[in-house]
């Protein structure tokens, strides 16, 4: 039985997967803020769905927890800003507390595994694009996530698609997330609110000139990214997760009419038929903690072909 | 002893390649125009190059042969503009001319594995970018071509990065290609003159505003195309190619002042080093003909992932 933990910036999803890669239980908890909370939360989220599935300590091979921020391959996060938390050696802070082997990983390398594993394993490669408050892609090639040479590999969020778009958090003018990050967004529209996105978008629909640019750029931004991600590593499929995937129909029927424009226009794009690469991940899916969960056990391509 | 050839719009280049790797013999042939000259070329080439090396056909283990335009897995060619060629089954056509096993691969691709071979072994993956009349990259992982899901991986030059941008051959606006591909600057150039890039490079040196846009609009999309090779596919290292890299110095000064510029507005940019991780091919390389030499020789990435 493997355990896979998906930590969020306010939930964090528990499940427990068994060798025929079935979810047989799963919980969900709130997520602490800083290093020593995060810490106690994978404790506690571990053992309530160990609890949950019925299972011993020894019964349970590893637990694998997928993470915001940087995350090296001593299981060491930076960087998780979401989390508060700067530094934490994640890895060596757990594993003595759950007596199992531990695997971290970033989140959304984590739940691009899980995404494929449930929702695309019948293709050849696939990438998950991940609509949260920044934007990253994971590459899924035969099962296991593309890491690059440098682990940066899907860091799409900060190409530029527009010299005269709005500035990033980054520094730069025109990234794919100044358009189409929740964050940004958010930020642009300046008013208070729960869920500024979907204020966006439901004010757009009243035609409020704002949010009518903002929803434009966020379609215009998540079109880009299925560009890159298809013209570059040719990958079969594009997954769309992440908290911006909850404004459903909304949000694919816009990035659906981006791509229909470019393939009118261009005679190459058509023959690439972007439209029917792209697909949503279904709502609840738990592809990010089942991802984490497969972590270290799906194969690393690179090291496959190191190995020849 | 393994035969190359790489055929070019102009010129046909030649090489026969030991098992060690290395060029024992080079010739050059102009290339004809049409299916039926294109396939004499090779012919011709072939034996040129096996009588310069002093080599028996019976020792010709294989000929590789790199050309423009889309490449079937059987060998079969199509819309190979720049040598007349709308469709020609080159692998069936010169085979039984030849009397060895004959390899054929899209030009972009077969130099892609010689830059490899020949200026970026020690480096873990590589991009070849090609800026030539069109832009395209080849992916090269491990040693071997990626291909993708359906062969147009690397194939960036119709992403989108400015939508203020030319209109390009391909339909869309502010593609990479409309804006660094040599095809483009000389038609909106539109001044007579053998080598038209170079032409406005010269009047961009003496201030012509418009030979100054169309210099800046080349640094702008070559650079873009740095970019989405390194974050998208995280490879180690991207060589430049093709016939506009005869610019030298003013382009590779160009293209690393853009790089420069998002490194100075972005930390994480600045974290890429992306200055250090181009180069160019060095003039007169013999990597396109020794790319095309090796294809088939090298394994496949998803042929090894997909075995395991």
């Amino acid at each position: 039985m493997r355990i896979g933990l998906d930590v969020g910036g306010t939930k964090t999803d528990a499940v427990a997967v068994d060798a025929a890669g079935d979810v047989i239980a799963r919980v969900r908890r709130s997520t602490g803020w800083g290093a020593d909370a995060v810490v106690q939360t994978v404790v506690d989220a571990v053992d309530a769905v160990r609890g949950e599935a019925g299972i011993a300590q020894e019964d349970v091979a590893s637990v694998g927890i997928g993470i915001p921020g940087q995350v090296d391959a001593t299981g060491r996060v930076v960087h998780a800003v979401n989390l508060g938390v700067d530094e934490v050696d994640l890895a060596a802070a757990v594993t003595p507390l759950l007596g199992v082997p531990v695997r971290v990983e970033n989140d959304v390398k984590a739940a691009a595994l899980g995404a494929y594993a449930l929702h695309a394993a019948a293709t050849g490669s696939m990438a998950y694009l991940n609509l949260g408050t920044g934007i990253a892609a994971g590459i899924v090639v035969a099962g296991a996530v593309w890491r690059g040479d440098r682990g940066t590999a899907g860091e799409i969020g900060h190409l530029g698609v527009d010299p005269a778009g709005p500035l990033c958090r980054c520094g730069q003018h025109g990234c794919i997330e100044a358009f189409a990050g929740g964050g940004a967004v958010a930020q642009r529209w300046g008013r208070p609110g729960l869920h500024p996105v979907a204020d966006v978008y439901d004010a757009a629909d009243i035609g409020d000139p704002l949010a009518m640019e903002l929803r434009a750029g966020v379609a215009h931004g998540v079109a880009a990214a299925v560009r890159v991600l298809v013209l570059t590593a040719d990958v079969d499929r594009v997954v769309l997760g992440g908290g911006l995937t909850n404004l459903g129909d909304r949000l694919t029927g816009d990035v659906a009419a981006e791509l229909a424009a470019s393939a009118e226009a261009s005679a190459f794009m058509r023959s690439l038929r972007l439209d029917e690469r792209v697909q949503l991940l279904p709502a609840g899916s738990p592809a990010a903690a089942v991802g984490a969960a497969l972590v270290g056990v799906a194969r690393d391509p690179q090291e496959v072909l190191a190995r020849g």
